[in-house]
């Protein structure tokens, strides 16, 4: 096991109910002057803005609101969003939706206090200041209420870019389960999606004798696997979305990454697909991951075969070992078919003949990038060919 | 699933050599004239309590210090260390020790700040205000370097008490898993029994569809059964040792307990014992957890077979239940025996003749005591007598 340090000072408020408690944790988090950032559509709709706003109200705290955030939220809105707060003297950012909206929020956030463009924090600066962040979470995905990380799209070029700082983790994340049970079977699955590629990323490593984290990375998969398809049938099942969201929260916490080298080529080479399509990073990854996974199976056959075995259940095969790895990637992908995402380039609406421009966005260059495997152009284009072309 | 809040704001700094850094976390977290509390023994003699010393002088911080922490330690000590503190107006404690060091060194610092009896938080007042605590891990086992808690021994009448608040959550805990190779296999075990009792008093539970939660209880277990086997047959595994130390605050964190009710009679029950004769709280724990477990096991036979098989790698018997819960039960036991676990009252040092004693401090009186089975006066009696009697 490497050194490593665990911190993960969010309190996350769970459960059913719990949005019209937000005011009372601002308050305890020195919110005097909060701007409430959200997408827009559903969340407004859904009466969820409203009860924020009465809870705000309810604890004597002033705000401002800021909707229209997009999936795969742009750096032309956290621009809009900084110099208001600046205009505003906001010293809280709320953060009301998903993923996106929570890293917009972190984004204006980190963007506030610093003096220059905010996107040279998304450029490999690190972030030394940043307004206190809260978020009311309503889709079980990207597990950034719990994370100090942050992805943010420049519109000029659509370059998608993150960032990650321990400024940037929110002091308080409020969980209902039952707000996310008005979400499209889609949007779920891609939720689905991106919480076992959280845990995916981390689960295959070169460091060895890491037993617990192992198996705390097992424990979310298994949770996935057995509770996605119940959302997926049943959209109102409050248990199995419950069961969902707190595992995507611990998914990403960085629980399930201490101690051992880590690798994230396959949110990278997703990235690419989401910043060129602009489709639903959980789908992206859907396609990548397997395909990534074909690719490097033969590195550690072993480690394949322990995911095949403890999480899809498959039963070893000791004569073939590399059998029994091909076939825990196969159960994997099959279960995101079954849950309805796409599996390779037809289906997700990329295109083989982009792959060219992906691998030069990817910007491997000559280099090669790091973690289980390292990876060179020729690497990243055969694992694009692989994803293009997927089938069960 | 229940709603909750989880909060676990300490910073764990883990892996060899960290102790060096102690310093440099105490004034991170606002600490400027520390009271160094421990046991002795073994934290002198292993040259730590000097690895400190250097730090926090290294660091600008003054200090002042107080050994002689005992097992199950004692109110008199507290005392001690809440005149010294107010004296010497110190503003942070730092813990060197095992979970006896940083219980002693939580009541000193709910003392410190309160103006009458520290002992009335130890009876149920609640805790409201204490000094900043930090932690130097030197034991895997009582979960106390990320936990609220706090059990405290009045030697008057051997009376173990406990409180809990998150006033009392340490802000950092320093954790070598090499400090703990010199350890001697009985506290090694010991210890390793805690942990695993600390998981079981949640496991046990009647709230219903908490996956998450059972999942990630079974993966400190399924860690805990292959790890400890390894350090007591090699004191020197210092990956073995990193696992276990790691899933000891997995397993307290309260992590494995949100969204579901508790039980926590065992550790009631034990704490009686090890009031009573002194014995080391993992020893206790080792006589009556599977007791516990017998006695109550046909209140949910499934969940015992989710243990035998999920943890002990029992085959099911679908025709006999039963038999695969108590089969899961008897590997429990074995385990703790072939760890040099004592598993009855003769091999503990407890005499049956004393249960009505036991009974009557553990005070269920003529109520019960709640968790997963309430248990009455004569339920307590008929676990301490099969505990009692245990043998493989």
């Amino acid at each position: 096991m490497e050194n490593f340090n665990f911190y993960s000072p969010t309190e996350f408020v769970f459960g059913k109910g719990r949005a019209a408690e937000t005011g009372i944790y601002v308050r305890k988090y020195g919110g005097t002057k909060v701007l409430m950032h959200y997408g827009g559509g559903s969340a407004v709709r859904s009466g969820l803005i409203d009860t924020v706003r009465k809870s705000l109200a309810y604890a004597g705290i002033a705000y401002c609101e800021l909707g229209g955030v997009q999936p795969n939220p742009r750096d032309t809105l956290v621009y809009k969003g900084i110099e208001l707060c600046r205009n505003e003297g906001i010293d809280f950012i709320l953060a009301v939706g998903g993923g996106s909206v929570i890293d917009s929020s972190k984004a204006i956030a980190l963007g506030v206090p610093y003096a220059g463009d905010f996107w040279d924090m998304y450029s490999g600066k690190p972030v030394e200041k940043a307004l206190p962040v809260g978020t009311v979470l309503t889709i079980a995905a990207a597990g950034s209420e719990g994370s100090g990380d942050s992805v943010i799209t420049k519109e000029d070029g659509m370059l998608k870019r993150g960032t990650g700082s321990e400024h940037l983790r929110p002091k308080f994340s409020v969980m209902d389960p039952a707000l996310t049970q008005t979400l499209p079977a889609y949007q779920t699955a891609c939720g689905a999606t991106d919480i076992m590629a959280h845990v995916f990323e981390r689960y295959f490593t070169n460091t060895k004798e890491v037993e617990i984290t192992d198996r705390l990375c097992e424990a979310v998969l298994l949770t996935m696997v057995r509770e996605t398809p119940r959302v997926i049938a049943d959209p109102d099942n409050y248990e199995a979305r419950a069961n969902i969201m707190w595992a995507g929260t611990v998914a990403h916490t960085n629980l399930c990454g201490v101690g051992r080298e880590q690798d994230w080529n396959s949110h990278g080479l997703e990235h690419e697909l989401s910043g060129l399509y602009d489709v639903a990073h959980g789908a992206g990854l859907a396609v990548i991951m397997p395909a990534w996974m074909e690719f490097v199976h033969n590195h550690n056959v072993m480690r394949f075969c322990q995911m095949a075995t403890r999480v899809f259940g498959c039963q070893m095969n000791y004569e073939d070992p590399e059998a029994t790895a091909l076939e825990g990637i196969r159960c994997f992908r099959s279960f995101l078919k079954s849950i309805g995402m796409p599996i390779n380039f037809a289906e997700l609406g990329a295109k083989e003949e982009d792959i060219p421009t992906l691998v030069e966005k990817f910007g491997v260059g000559d280099g090669r990038t790091g973690g289980f495997v390292k990876l060179s152009a020729a690497d990243v284009t055969e694992i694009y060919k692989i994803a293009a072309h997927a089938a069960l």
